[in-house]
């Protein structure tokens, strides 16, 4: 028996390439760059396009095709004017506990800046979704979400303005909303979450600092406190090459 | 109050265009594109790319980036030479359940199609992720997902071959590992699972029939039976643009 697997088993079989077929040029590249990467560890510059190029013995562009993977997958970061090798992806819990604990949790420090604060009638679609009534004041909290300075994530919470009437006057929104509700009195019950991948649109893009189309890790949640009436409707999107998500299942 | 927000909440704010600043020309068409998705409904037909071009007065490259980014998120899908719109993404529970009973459970029919049945060596790296004794047997078995016949996803499975010593000749790769597993009194008691975006590789898109650098769900499993010794290390890759995950969160 030898061992077909020499790699984590985390990470793609085979390294990626087909055991038939052609690959493409800047996949091989990017699978050696990757083998580089584990040997650097994190922080750690790689060497330049031009010194992979030589290396490698292919084009410049062709290097600079496998390194844009590399960083829309959170291998790689840029920094300054050079790219060095990242850290792991924060691994964030899917818990009803806040982002601000998740954060913590992993000695990160938690932060967040306003975008927008609003107050519209409920629409159908947000009605439909949360049980609260079509027309009803609500609002929407928009804020980036930063991990020790770093802009991570865009987060949107629509919530009943009959629920917290003063979320305009008496909400810091550098804080932390959960904390709020909870000096409030209102406790979370249950929450329903779906998480699925998009390409971050230009919009998103621009407020977190990512290059527009990196792959997003979107968490839909709507919550519900401990009597079942609807609390609040959430739109959280992670960077994709920053964050993953953990849970722990028993039967 | 006006309805600054006509969107479902669950779609990108001010469908994803700055307030200030310029949008990327495609950007802007595929946003009239996603408005046009939601009148049209799920396996109509969209117009051709010369239609949109000459509709939007923009080049067909720009239409067609437009399109490309659609289909990686799984709002549209090429069917015969032309592209229709898609139905919404299969939303899988997180559960301990396995992927046959999630994909029944939408009303579709799941299958599996084996890649390759391997017995080697524990490596280093599974032995540290599972508990496993390095150089003890282990079977790697990887099969692509099927639901309704269509390539969905990849899943390795790692397991002990003292777990199951006739995995090679007792088990039917097309039918369910869990089924299996359960027929040999061997019951789950918990997992730890990890949820990332990462891009198709080479040989994933070949064996998934996805493009290559499609941005995919990856789902790390670790699982152990009901006295708490290992069971399984799995990896399953899901179709970005065909699957959300889905879980219920309670205090």
């Amino acid at each position: 028996m030898d061992y077909p697997n020499d790699q984590a088993p985390g990470a793609p079989v085979r390294s990626g390439i087909p055991e038939h077929g052609r690959v493409p040029k800047y996949y091989a590249v990017k699978a050696q760059i990757d083998r580089l990467i584990d040997e650097l560890g994190e922080g750690s510059p790689i060497p330049t396009e031009r010194d992979l190029s030589e290396r490698f013995e292919v084009a410049r562009e062709t290097v600079r095709q496998a390194l844009r993977e590399l960083v829309l997958e959170g291998k790689l970061r840029r920094q300054g004017r050079g790219t060095v090798v990242a850290g792991p992806k924060l691994a964030q819990p899917l818990s009803l506990a806040s982002y601000t604990e998740g954060v913590r949790r992993q000695g990160r420090t938690p932060g967040r800046a306003l975008v927008t604060l609003d107050r519209f009638p409920c629409p159908d679609a947000l009605a439909a979704e949360t049980g609260l009534t079509r027309g009803e004041p609500v609002w929407h909290l928009e804020r980036v979400l930063l991990a020790d300075d770093e802009r991570v994530g865009l987060e949107s919470t629509y919530v009943a303005e009959a629920r917290v009437p003063d979320l305009d006057t008496a909400f810091d929104p550098d804080s932390s909303f959960y904390a709020y509700l909870a000096d409030r009195d209102i406790v979370f019950g249950d929450a329903d979450e779906r998480i699925e991948t998009v390409l971050a649109t230009p919009r998103e893009a621009l407020l977190i600092g990512t290059p527009p189309a990196l792959p997003m890790l979107l968490i839909h949640r709507v919550s519900r406190d401990t009597a079942g009436r609807p609390l609040e409707r959430v739109r959280t999107l992670y960077r994709g090459d920053r964050f993953s998500f953990t849970t722990h299942l028993s039967g």
